[in-house]
């Protein structure tokens, strides 16, 4: 069996269970970090494999499309061997980034023409050249093309964004069956439930998206500006008609308490730039709170970054000198919050999935949530 | 014995020796990374030590007195607690930053009034507080506060500057005679030669500078836009002069070549910015010549970066990927490009050491030097 449930517990949904790939199991709940050009920002692989103990990185098919191009791609034998991380890969399908970062894109029923953010070349995604394009990078996981409309959305437009995505994730479905992988690993389509915040968009999406029978699932279009409970209602229900016995992910959520308060409903697998960008701005979390590394107050705090948190960075620096590094421009601030940011959120998972088969994540998780958002 | 000569070239002036710090010793020729404010930069410290093997490395007065401060430094016990780095350090004096980021800047007989680059703030260097910076920093060799002359230099002024330099001199070694270190291990000064490209000037520096007999000597005001020639000339003029039971320790130079050709001529210790910032800038050393990653020619070259240099990131990546990290000005270009050149500049010295113990320096050296030079 790809998807193995080992324990769900007592007080919540959350379960611990494992996805087999090609490269190596992946035991959930997993934090996937983001990998956008095919490097994690400011971090190392050896870093991410020894210190950060990734089991799965991200790489987004916008960028890596654009910059080195499927041609490089190819050549070198796919992102694996392009980028020298030999563990699981997922690539997201590029919907997202044309529509957060390229210019002038025109939605069709074909796909969606954008211009490059990079030199304004002008480039057509549709369904079935996003399935190549992720052939080309050969993730071990790869994501079906959807739209991922903003928030707030009127109803009328989250129903027909919804639809046109059903029928892109059919193209893709028909593509991934006409094509073969080009690499010898198998590749694994998650389609993407959308449908906005109206439930009964997000109940047919996820009705829609379960009886394609592929070997996971994702749920896109959340982490979009609304609150925080309308996301928690919205994962609730699509977790309630997911098939249970193959793995959902939530898609680029999100701060550690919005991350356990899921996994509570369910969720599997997540992925999100905060812990490296947020990193990149100062801001660190830690299991007693959010620290503004920038304060004039750690000036003289000459305690570890964060003692809880099992790595180097967290533990081998003190809020002092890395407050130092950030004042100072330093690069190796950069290096450092992000490891440490890195390390806390798969830490963080970690422990979930220990809870959970000890059946006590449900309270453990109410205190973490509590003391986690702090500001200290 | 805290300096010890084990091997001098049959064929040059090589040697190979070791150096006692409280903080361990120094095996000769040394190479040793400019960690400007406390941080080489774009490297961890965890890299430093076990994948460069740095055996010591540098802070700037300068930059540490404007930033953090002598009063965080010690209150953390030093720059060795508060970077975290437990092996030896040196401080530059200061003077060299003075002189070429400071706004404003005065020199009198006292010292030099300057403004501050980061905020406009004025303040005054003399060589007595600059000793007691140094003294709170607390680096195991800290340097003499100097004048570092232009290139070019009227002779003139190159004497004048050269005698006020000796007399700065004087005043260091009154003020470390009445001072105390602050934390329990010695600090070793280190005076400077100056006298620009002069040789008359040089040989009565050098024989000012002999004449203090402090544990090592270093050589100042070179590599500044001078012809390589005149820098051996006036580097073995120096060399020939400074105390063969001392070592010597040549300021700020330089590229690999300049390294084996001063080390031919009896410099023992080495320091340069080049191999972080033209690492920065995408400038690869390696033994077979000088590459730069973002030329074309490497997009589809899935070679290693460089294997004949011991560290992952040399080996590990494919020039291909990092050409592709730089092109899109991803934060790990500049990571792996910096930790590559350091750890060919360390590797460098290190077989410079083998080949003296073996007595065959000289020739290895002229091999060396002609292929590193060649442009890839």
């Amino acid at each position: 069996m790809r998807f193995r449930v080992e324990a769900v517990d007592a007080g919540s949904k959350a379960r611990a269970a494992t996805f087999h790939t090609a490269h190596g199991e992946i035991r959930t709940p997993v934090f996937m970090p983001v990998g956008t050009v095919g490097s994690v920002k400011a971090v190392t692989q050896q870093q991410l494999a020894e210190d950060i103990r990734a089991q799965i990185i991200l790489g987004n098919t916008y960028h890596l499309y654009l910059r080195p191009g499927t041609g490089i791609l190819q050549k070198a034998g796919g992102l694996h061997r392009f980028n020298g991380w030999s563990r699981p890969l997922l690539t997201d399908s590029g919907g997202y980034q044309v529509f957060s970062l390229a210019g002038n894109r025109k939605i069709k029923e074909e796909g969606v023409v954008f211009q490059s953010h990079i030199d304004g070349s002008r480039h057509l995604f549709t369904p079935e050249n996003v399935m190549d394009i992720q052939r080309s990078i050969g993730a071990d996981i790869i994501m079906a093309f959807d739209e991922c409309t903003p928030f707030p959305c009127e109803y009328r437009q989250a129903r027909e964004s919804m639809e046109l995505t059903h029928r892109w994730l059919d193209r893709c479905v028909k593509r991934l069956e006409e094509t073969v992988p080009c690499y010898d690993h198998p590749q694994y389509l998650f389609p993407i439930v959308q449908g906005s915040m109206y439930a009964d968009l997000r109940k047919a999406s996820a009705e829609y998206v379960a009886a394609k029978d592929c070997e996971g699932n994702a749920i896109g279009g959340l982490s979009v500006g609304e609150p925080e409970e309308v996301m928690y209602e919205m994962a609730q229900l699509v977790c309630g008609i997911l098939p249970a016995g193959k793995p959902r992910y939530l898609m680029g959520v999100g701060t550690p308490w919005n991350i356990l308060e899921n996994i509570a409903l369910g969720v599997d697998m997540f992925d999100c730039v905060m812990p490296t960008r947020n990193g990149r701005n100062g801001m660190l979390f830690t299991s007693r709170g959010v620290i503004n590394i920038r304060n004039r107050k750690w000036a003289d705090d000459f305690s570890p970054v964060d003692e809880e948190t099992p790595c180097f960075a967290s533990r081998l620096y003190s809020k002092a000198y890395l407050r130092h590094l950030f004042v100072s421009d330093e690069l190796l601030a950069l290096q450092l919050a992000s490891i440490h940011n890195l390390c806390f959120y798969l830490h963080l998972v970690k422990q979930a999935r220990e809870h959970i088969l000890q059946h006590d994540f449900a309270g453990w998780k109410d205190r973490m949530v509590k003391q986690m958002r702090q500001r200290l």
